[in-house]
């Protein structure tokens, strides 16, 4: 499941470093590398008893399965011995072209030929990670980011530095200060990595002044800047912000994925890039993995060809946004007046921040406990922060669990906040949210 | 195609350097790739009129493709959303599990616990190499080699080191040699990579008693070594060899692939690694792409429990063994005397060595003008080599086709061979093959 796997993909202390015989053997990249005890606790996780607000899954009760069926095996009937080949390394030139109409769906514009179809959009994150990032290489994100991202650049040594958002996004003043900084210091970052529409995990989306603010910064500083579009369609009003893409395409290597707005289950995504940087891209990909599946690429491109998508589009949306919905109105009701929550308006996912006092990575055994998961905040950090964070995730959990889960949560919080004033005592500041970032919007 | 996009792969100097304006911020291991002219070549090497032995593909003809179709639909219809979700990193339980069964059709032991599902054999050499490479650190590979492990490792900048083959395989005494020399030097290697089965590209395979010696020298230089089987149960005999994770297992890292057994397409191979190992490699395929394909693993979980998915190999090693005959046999007619190479007992290839005056690499513009196309040798070398040497495919060209493509190919190489006798006269240097390679086995 997404988010159980990379949780804790960052580097940490092994507990069981004298064990491993091939430890001496080990890049540097991965000496510190290591699966947590968070893991295991995922996998109970997946027990039906407890409400998962863990994993970042879409909902595919709503997919029209049929028709994945039909087209699929007429792609196997009909063109099987290509749909089972190998393929080019950039993806096959009928779906870029069918991708190049999802991009203009979102207000995106591009080529086909601009376009290298990967393995997700984790691929896209890694090879790009690959291209650019040397060891000890500055790369900057909105704090917190989608950990898969922080997993892709750690494997790459780099030195990520966090920009705190608010209810409009990435905070410009933040960023600008931190740009600052790195010229006094004769530094600069490969990269910004942005995620603007609906962040994975904070919820919230870069205002159209931050949008522009960040192109005229990019330009500014030399810039280039990694634009993670997985959610730009599931905006709960259909409505498209302004791409980075149309600001500054010469500076912009845009993702997208059909994870979302069809399944993940056919491991597609895309990069758009400026050419020469896809060149390289198609490189390294073929060292990878040689090629996307065939078979997967043409059940996208028949899907995008003859299927109406965009109503599948649609029906996500307004599943995802029934959800939201269920799922804020139970905050609103249940949680102490301690915790704060992002207002998403669109994605999959809503940021809690709880007091001080508590530790979401600790409190997770007791979640689980009380038969609701979550991710820690931890995990979206890559400098140790997010302790007292976590990540919930509406778009999967059934409708009529919602309510259920977030009152076994927010229940566990209560508790956990007598437990701390009768410690501390009123007002303390372990018991005090953090209102200034990513607190209520 | 397989070999056509990683041919060149390895670092080379860009002849457009200066005209991308992005140079200064790629990471050091990119700086030097790129595409090379070959890559144009081989495009127009797939127009019908040209027999091309270049691409190192299986002929799915006669592959029961109703059959895939078939168990295709029932899957996303009946668990389609499982199939059409996110999975776990190390793959599905249920197919490594008949993974297994796979590996002890090929007399290779494993449990299910051992194997990590990768998207093909290439990520598997990818993350391999991510897992172990220090820039500059030294593998150890058979020269030639698979051009995608030579891509693989040259992306993590590592220090390929060559052991030439004869007949029977690498040669141990060569490798004892480098060992003992890396020894004097205070250096070892990370790793030794090999393909004991029905080589790629050289068509041999490794003999027993070297293998055994192989394994000899692992324990004595405390090596790891990488077993690469692709081809293993592609030997026209039906016979296993013994492999050398059977020998010495805790320091064979073994590869296998779906890929030559049922079709490239589903993108599926895999890694049995020691379990520490294992772990490392579950975290970094997380960080490159987070899970396989759980359609396509479905799909191969169905393919080796309800098909007799061991008749296909025997119909794909019947087909490759008459194939392999008809190549051999216009060879052994048509080929000038002073070209040597390979009698393949099973796998995709023949290695031909031709004379040191003829550059493969500058002779392939005029075999496409000539309608044969082929696979120039350097790019099985991480060091310069192969120039006078090529690759023949001969499991995907059509069976009616096999015979003119190697007479055009004959042609040619008489033709060349005519004008250095015109320019250096017989019995020059230049005209001699190198019989103490990879020449007549």
């Amino acid at each position: 499941m997404r988010p159980y796997a990379l949780a804790t993909l960052r580097p940490q202390v092994h507990m069981r470093l004298e064990t491993d015989p091939y430890l001496s053997r080990y890049a540097d990249r991965v000496t510190g590398l290591s699966a947590s005890e968070i893991r295991a606790l995922f996998s109970v996780a997946e027990r039906p008893e407890i409400v998962s607000f863990a994993g970042g899954m879409p909902d595919l009760s709503v997919m029209d399965l049929e028709a994945v069926a039909e087209l699929t095996g007429h792609i196997i009937r009909d063109q099987g011995t290509v749909a089972l080949q190998y393929g080019g390394g950039q993806g096959r030139a009928a779906l870029r072209e069918a991708l190049v109409g999802v991009m203009a769906h979102a207000g995106v514009p591009a080529t086909a030929d601009e376009l290298l179809v990967t393995v997700g959009g984790q691929q896209a994150l890694e090879l790009i990670a690959k291209c650019f990032i040397n060891p000890g290489d500055i790369v900057i994100a909105e704090g917190p980011t989608y950990v898969g991202a922080v997993g892709a650049m750690s494997s790459h040594q780099a030195d990520i530095r966090h920009v705190a958002m608010d209810g409009d996004g990435m905070r410009m003043d933040l960023l600008e200060e931190l740009l600052a900084q790195l010229a006094r210091e004769g530094r600069s970052a490969k990269y910004v990595y942005t995620i603007p529409n609906h962040q994975n995990p904070g919820g919230v989306s870069l205002s159209e002044a931050r949008r522009r603010r960040l192109a005229e910064l990019a330009v500014e500083h030399d810039l280039l800047v990694i634009e993670d579009d997985a959610y730009g369609l599931l905006g709960f009003d259909g409505e498209n912000a302004t791409s980075l893409r149309t600001l500054i395409p010469e500076r912009v290597i845009y993702l997208g994925t059909m994870s979302k707005t069809f399944a993940p289950g056919v491991r597609t995504g895309w990069i758009a890039a400026p050419t020469p940087v896809r060149e390289k891209l198609v490189l390294l990909r073929e060292a990878a993995d040689l090629c996307p599946s065939n078979l997967t690429q043409l059940m996208i491109e028949r899907w995008l060809t003859t299927q109406p998508w965009q109503d599948q589009v649609k029906r996500y949306r307004a599943l995802y946004q029934h959800k939201a919905e269920l799922m804020l109105e139970a905050l609103a009701s249940e949680m102490p007046v301690e915790v704060d929550w992002t207002r998403p308006r669109g994605g999959f996912f809503v940021w809690l921040t709880v007091p001080r006092g508590i530790d979401t990575s600790g409190l997770l055994a007791k979640a689980i406990g009380r038969r609701v998961a979550y991710v820690p905040g931890r995990g979206f950090y890559d400098d140790g922060s997010g302790g007292d964070q976590l990540r919930l995730c509406f778009s999967f959990p059934p409708v009529d669990r919602i309510r259920e889960g977030v009152s076994r949560l927010a229940e566990l919080l209560h508790d956990e906040l007598g437990l701390l004033r009768a410690v501390y005592g009123d007002g303390a500041p372990e018991l005090a949210g953090r209102r200034d970032e990513l607190g209520r919007a």
